[in-house]
């Protein structure tokens, strides 16, 4: 065994030491600790910038984007933040000890389903240190161990964040080890906590394709896969035009860099001559560039917006850019079976007036989120009410969307007899 | 790509492309399928009881365990109880457009979490051909199609099931393919179907330790993990004694050869004096043979039952036999670290009077279920009420312990808006 594995098996061995701790701590001993972390980070905000300065001198030095050192950069205003957005959870229901299903048998036996943490929740995500707090004190309040991995660039950074809230938790009596940052920032550290089935239960990626890609692939753990959202937009021939605009719009320019931003925009050629003209126009004056079908170029041309014929990858990528890729479509069967051979099932929306076409819509797609008559923007675990996010899970199994406290729990069974045995 | 590769692939592709139909079918369209399967059995008993005599016969060539060999044969008796305890689960209620959650924001959107199919769900599993029904009709009442794997020792059997299966559904408008097998007797077609991470949306695997355990640790798809279990009843000081004996007898003898057999009993110190007697008096009458810490042979010798001196592998695995491991426990807490130690998180149950040990050994044990003065038999989809049941998970992702419908189902939310954008 080198000595990377060693040390990342007893990293993660730590972090599940803790679990049987964790799980029967109550909502009072474990907002305390929360709330520990949040007034900690504020006291802390010189030396967490101090720390960080060197990781965001090595990106520039290295020639980083500069998209990607600001996501890297913290200030004060932005701990503040991080800080305020921790002490909100405190405040949020603990989904610990729920009873999910309860009922008693016809032979007296009582049946009881509820809700425990799942032990240790390993993440893997990318430049963004907000996440480390995130991760952290979501997966505190809803009683299981964090084992982080942040990105090797934010290394300095991530070590500061994690230091102060292991004093912070410690200081009301958790064990430290509750928040574990894997040691090491080669890409081996990842492949260690991927192989750790009997020590991880659950891995969530966050960050870009090629990192879920290799979590999804490669991990003995259990993954629960997030994020990559080849979002798609509808609009039907009874769709409201003004409203398809207006979404079309607010899904595609709100917010180019996210997940649920919207990627294909799908027309019925029925009202295609009408609805054309009024939405290049909006799309225009917020610097859209369309990848379209040939047929689409003439009505691009007359509008005076950027076209380029779209490709196979127009269809299948995301742009995280004022880009859009769009077809005329036949009718809403020809929009589904676009959408169900180029979707990555994250969010797809429908805007029309027809109940029959939003409810066929709603029943053929296959998708963490079908929005009617909304933007694709809403799916997000803050709009959706859950007051916090871990991410958006793009798979079937376990959580599908918005994942909040709930979705990083399992549940166990108690079964309460008075002497039942089995005939 | 190879013959086999293309040939497997091709059949979880035809699986699920009957995904779309099948996720938007009725209850009263999938009744009718499950139905005409169960009729369908009845009425080619004959040619089934032919098939199934090829495997059989080969199966003794080969020099196969009597045990399995009755595993594997099917008989008239036989196939009307597949065949009733399939129409048994048209009675069941339909999970899919259950209702999880609905809320509507304070913004108007309405957002709705409802039960949708996984899409294709893959079972492998060993040489039982009831499987092969059993997984078949409960993936088709709740939506899913299903792919199956069973044991080259029962090919013939399983041909001749599934070609029935197909008519059947075929004869109620659905598509063959939603029952499909995968083609190919070798290790190798599993190992296929492991990597077809787009085709197939969840894996279960059922069968002894070695295919459980190959599944978990080589595929790309989502496995639900399912079946091993040490499971442990811890006696304490409080309990009632008679109660204790029957429960212990119960959990170990009612039928060794199952995952909720009893494996390990834990005894409290202060009453093994009175309590080891009487058990051994009973365990002697049910041929039971004590693995057990040194100290327990003298009593042993006493009453005339069989002692062997335990190893680790005792405590670590499970014996499908009349023997069992024990330990006497100075308290409850060492029952607990115990178990913490050894268990499979399958089942763990405690015998007392005092509400206080229970709610301690309630709260301590992470098992899939934990029983209070009951036994651990009672870790069953049929007894808990479900109907019919999958397989008994023991991991904590998407569903832990007795899987029935509702496990083989995922959620979507559909959220309606009245054109809602982003601010």
């Amino acid at each position: 065994m080198t000595d990377l594995r060693a040390e990342v098996l007893a990293a993660a061995a730590a972090a599940k030491a803790t679990a049987a701790d964790l799980r029967q701590r109550s909502r009072f001993e474990k907002d305390a600790a929360v709330l520990a972390i949040a007034d900690a980070l504020k006291a802390n905000v010189d030396v967490i910038v101090a720390a960080n300065a060197i990781d965001v001198e090595a990106a520039i030095a290295n020639g980083t984007d500069p998209a990607i050192v600001d996501r890297l950069t913290l200030n004060a205003e932005r701990i503040y933040a991080i800080a305020d957005a921790a002490a909100e959870v405190a405040a949020l229901p603990d989904p610990i000890g729920d009873l999910v299903r309860g009922y008693t048998l016809p032979n007296g036996l009582e049946i009881r389903q509820v809700r425990v943490p799942l032990g240790v929740v390993a993440m893997v995500y990318e430049a963004r240190p907000n996440v480390t707090v995130d991760a952290a004190v979501l997966s505190l309040k809803s009683g299981n161990a964090a084992l982080l991995r942040g990105s090797a660039s934010a290394l300095n950074t991530n070590v500061k964040l994690v230091e102060i809230m292991q004093n912070a938790i410690a200081s009301k009596n958790f064990p430290k080890a509750a928040i574990t940052l894997v040691p090491g920032d080669s890409h081996e550290s990842v492949n260690i906590v991927m192989s750790a089935r009997d020590l991880v239960d659950v891995i969530i990626p966050r960050g870009g394709a090629g990192l879920i890609a290799n979590v999804v692939n490669n991990s003995k753990v259990p993954v629960i896969e997030t994020g990559v959202g080849n979002c798609h937009l509808y609009v039907d021939a009874a769709a409201d035009m003004d409203m398809a605009v207006e979404i079309a719009v607010n899904s595609k320019t709100h917010r180019v860099s996210v997940c649920n931003a919207l990627e294909t925009l799908l027309v019925h050629a029925e009202i295609a001559d009408t609805f054309l003209p009024k939405l290049f126009e909006a799309y225009k004056a917020k610097g859209v560039t369309i990848h379209g079908n040939p047929e689409l170029k003439a009505t691009c041309e007359a509008a005076g917006i950027p076209f380029e014929v779209a490709t196979e990858k127009d269809w299948a990528d995301e742009y995280y850019s004022l880009d859009i890729a769009m077809a005329v479509v036949p009718d809403i069967d020809a929009a589904i079976a676009h959408i169900h051979k180029w979707s990555t099932g994250h969010t797809e929306a429908i805007v029309t007036d027809s109940v029959k076409m939003a409810d066929k819509f709603v029943s053929a797609i296959d998708s963490a989120a079908v929005m009617v008559n909304a933007s694709t923007r809403f799916t997000d675990g803050g709009e959706f009410g859950f007051g916090a996010e871990i991410g958006i899970s793009t798979q079937k199994l376990h959580a599908r969307g918005p994942m909040g406290l709930q979705e990083l729990t399992s549940t166990k069974y108690v079964v309460v007899g008075q002497g039942h045995t089995r005939n």
